[in-house]
């Protein structure tokens, strides 16, 4: 089994693989992007991947529900975990923070430390990095007193020392992962069911549809546990995509039959998957 | 008149605010962040803020959303500005593609130009910069080949070259700005007028509540042009805070009935802005 995530060593991706495959034996695929790690299982070259979906403070991880709503229709979600999410301030030496000039991180990282940043390092210069690995390398290979947010076990990692942990505005910081599995995998699970599904608007049938389209499930008691809306490809200012959560399986009558009436008045109706919300280790590995 | 926006020269929104305030004499304010543009207003800094709201191919600018929603009590939205975004790759000279090293940008122009970067520019180190416009002046700065996604123009103002011009994956690409005010700002104006408001899920009641909340619209005929859905705060995976747009003026009965109905099933509803849409130079200046 090959498992694909957001690499290189000490991103949060690996520690929440390390922490949802626990009992597994598996080859570990570390990818330079969140797109890549979905490829890969969409081109066979891995049979699952653990994407980020969601973060308590920062909302949808973008690149996620885009690649799986235009890139990947080979893919589907096989089940999610919640990762709690430390973020330190890391830096090779120990510094202080008012010495500090550039600040290094992933966008989702530096956006969950904005209140901190303002408060703290309104003076170094923020600059984005692919991972927050990839932000402790660079401060560990740059001779200048740069700092780098990241999980705290990536300093080690790379050298460096962290000069502060736990610097997220919410304590509770949580980010919620999603296993992924070759469309077709089969999976087994106590544990209520959740399906997620996407759909756009009717042509030029504008908002009204969309609560239309939601009194399907209300009418039928399937609860919606998350609507988050993206623009639709090709792209236009007034038209979107909505990516909803269902609570329930396709297996149950109520919810098939909901997905079925949207049919009729969205366009674009897919089901990205129908898992049990709480799996042991891998999904679709044991029952 | 002061008005802030996110500079320095040559970022998309200097462009916006040139081509939306032509005839206007005013003081340019550019701020290192929107949060700071926003925050302007709210302190008094700054009489307006052009500030951009939502890309038609990225989606919306989340930065302005939470400012709005989180920071800014005292901000009212005065009306909207679309500039079409034309974007640029620009290195110091002109180099092949093949030899670019590290691409910077902001973000947001990372990711409309997402499926160019996969195609042509894979072999780059991709790196952000806190404005398009910044990434371009770190890019005239560095001895080494580096490039940067920014608007045509900022090549010109940091001496650099446009290697190609209209990277953008998606043609039509726009971004929607909006003008911002001090809260009670009078406002006049002909065209069709558009409400901006905010508001959360009651307590522990679910998704029925959202469908629940959006039939005070459907019910009165108010349409609803877009929906987008960011985290509370303090922040709780499963808790959601919704941003809408209503066709029509809060002094229109439907839809100050309809906002009246919203407060009995919604929490902490707020009203972001009544104006209107095609707003001729800057809002409240002129009737």
């Amino acid at each position: 089994m090959r498992i694909a995530y957001l690499g290189p060593a000490g991103t949060f991706s690996e520690d929440a693989l390390r922490a949802a495959a626990a009992e597994v034996e598996f080859e570990w695929l570390p990818q330079t992007t969140i797109h890549g790690a979905i490829l890969a299982v969409e081109k066979g070259e891995a049979e699952r991947a653990l994407v980020p979906l969601e973060n308590s403070s920062e909302g949808s991880v973008r690149m996620t529900l885009d690649t799986l709503a235009f890139d990947a229709p080979n893919v589907t979600i096989a089940g999610e975990f919640d990762q709690p999410i430390i973020q330190a301030l890391i830096a090779r030496d120990a510094i202080e923070l008012g010495a500090i000039e550039v600040l290094l991180s992933h966008p989702q990282a530096t956006a969950q430390c904005a209140g901190f940043i303002r408060a703290e390092l309104g003076h170094a210069e923020p600059r984005a990095a692919t991972s927050t690995a990839e932000a402790v390398l660079a401060v560990a290979k740059s001779p200048q007193p740069w700092a780098a947010l990241a999980a705290p076990a990536a300093a080690a990692i790379y050298g460096c020392t962290v000069i502060r942990e736990g610097v997220e505005d919410d304590p509770g910081n949580v980010t919620r992962f999603v296993w992924l599995a070759p469309a077709g995998t089969e999976l087994t699970g106590k544990g209520p069911w959740k399906t997620t599904i996407s759909f756009s608007e009717l042509g030029d049938d504008h908002p009204g549809a969309l609560v239309d389209a939601l009194g399907e499930f209300a009418s039928r008691e399937v609860n919606l546990v998350r609507i988050e809306s993206r623009p639709l490809r090709p792209a236009e200012l007034g038209r979107y995509m909505f990516f909803a959560d269902l609570e329930g399986s396709t297996a149950d009558a109520s919810v098939a039959a909901a997905i079925e009436g949207l049919r009729g008045m969205a366009e674009n109706v897919r089901i990205h998957g129908s898992y049990p919300v709480t799996s042991d280790g891998v999904p679709g590995l044991r029952s």
